[in-house]
């Protein structure tokens, strides 16, 4: 398989793991069907779109063809359907935003590189690829997104960007170093959350409800 | 009237309504006058923004000249000046909103098919500039953005710009065919706000406060 | 010092203050040291990218050497570890905002001139940069952002600007007059916060909790 086509496979599995996440979060904020799409659409196509208008790509990728919209469309259908029950939904929604995590930082950061970014760049570009379309799920529902929350997410999105540029530095082949680079994410972003990894909060912080007043 | 000319008083027209619903929303959230005219030229020049950088236009076309920032800015000092009642405010947002929605999303298809883009990408990009102003607004004041609400928005928006499209596609005269589609995303949106059309929520949905918590 | 040097430790200057805003506000919402890394890096680096998205550089220069990830990183830690008393963050906050937003507003309207972007079109990009990462910041934690808050602000960055515009066509030395269209941004502000300068709301507002109400 070569090395365009697995971009374009992880790219489309991405699509539909993220539209699920995000139509799972819509479906447990009681949006609508109509809703539920449009969250599903935007938290699939925006890292993408993310990525393309910082690479100089215009018009998107994700804005060209028929399949980036019907995936994405078809899974927040099919989510809205067939839902879990609302005590998984969190859960639900976790599991695949880590998954569209690792796909969609793979697929960035060999994006990146493919249009001649630096490795540097290129892994940063897989990161903002990778959490942007969760972010901005997040946003439209007025969550603090994931990346700021508790357990490690932009580590395990970092550790996926530099196995992908490292494979590329040495040239490895692509597919087994894409594959094994959003495993990495996935797994990392899981055992974190399964065993709570959390990292220090700054001490003698005050009550946040009294200080959020103040900031109103 | 050549379709560059329309091209520009659409847009025009829209950033005067765009600002329109910004402003009155920002009188209601209480901003004083400076938040005003921020959120009304936010409101009204997002669009056209991400339209342009989606399209690769650098600068984007609203940053070029004056009247871009006149007709919002002095639209807003208007409402805020003359604002309607406040019960009336949230109805008013509302039509403002929709009319912009129309003359955004005809103004942005026809913008991307005069750029060279093809029609499917056109009328995503054309819906992306009629929904990204209001959604900017609604983020700011840290509300869920319209076109998740309930009742039907991105349809009365593809609505419109499929109408732009096809009379691109059969070469039908530009004017009427622009006003025509403007027209029928307003009246699909106020028919659809008017008579509460509203689409199935997912079933089996437990409280959502609880979720909330959850989600914190 | 040449114009160019000037321009690069301004921006680094203006990470530095704009990473600590951030990380000042993540301290005071509770987020972990991850959490307060990101919010450091996203409201330091925010407005740059809106910068180069704007003037189409591909990719943003931020994203291309380690000193803009190194800055703001180590700025964010520092302020996790040695943050000020609880009491003194909101204050800690707006000023380091105040001095980023003089930074931003002065880097961004040269950058944009050396682009050769028109008079105008530079003062609205580097009012757009300095503004943008102190409300990205302010989006992610769910805060409305400053600019549309009571006291003076976007006035501020526009006065800057408008000094380096000038300084500009009148060929005046780059150094001092950017200092000075720095200098001017942050004592406007911090004046405006400390006489509590103050525009008027519209009047015949009902109670706004209630409007909130009928917003959900």
């Amino acid at each position: 398989m070569s090395a365009l086509v697995l971009l374009v496979v992880l790219e489309h599995a991405g699509l539909a793991v993220f539209a699920a996440s995000g139509a799972l979060a819509a479906v447990r904020a009681r949006l609508d069907v109509f809703g539920v799409v449009v969250l599903g659409l935007t938290t699939a196509l925006g890292g993408g779109i993310i990525r393309d208008v910082l690479l100089g790509v215009h018009p998107p990728t994700t804005l060209r063809g028929w399949p980036y919209l019907v995936v994405p469309t078809a899974t927040a259908l099919i989510v809205f359907a067939f839902h879990p029950q609302v005590a998984r939904l969190r859960r639900a929604v976790l599991l695949a935003d880590a998954i569209g995590l690792g796909l969609f930082t793979v697929s960035g950061t060999a994006t990146a590189l493919a249009h001649g970014a630096p490795g540097y760049t290129a892994c940063l570009i897989g990161m903002t690829t990778g959490i942007g379309g969760g972010a901005l799920r997040d946003l439209l529902l007025r969550e603090i997104p994931l990346v700021l929350r508790r357990e490690i997410y932009a580590l395990a999105s970092l550790a996926g960007a530099v196995i992908v540029w490292l494979g590329h530095q040495l040239h490895w082949p692509a597919v087994p170093v894409t594959v094994a680079g959003a495993a990495l994410v996935v797994a990392v972003r899981l055992i974190a959350l399964w065993r709570r990894w959390n990292a220090p909060v700054a001490r003698g912080l005050g009550d946040l409800s009294g200080g959020s007043q103040n900031r109103e």
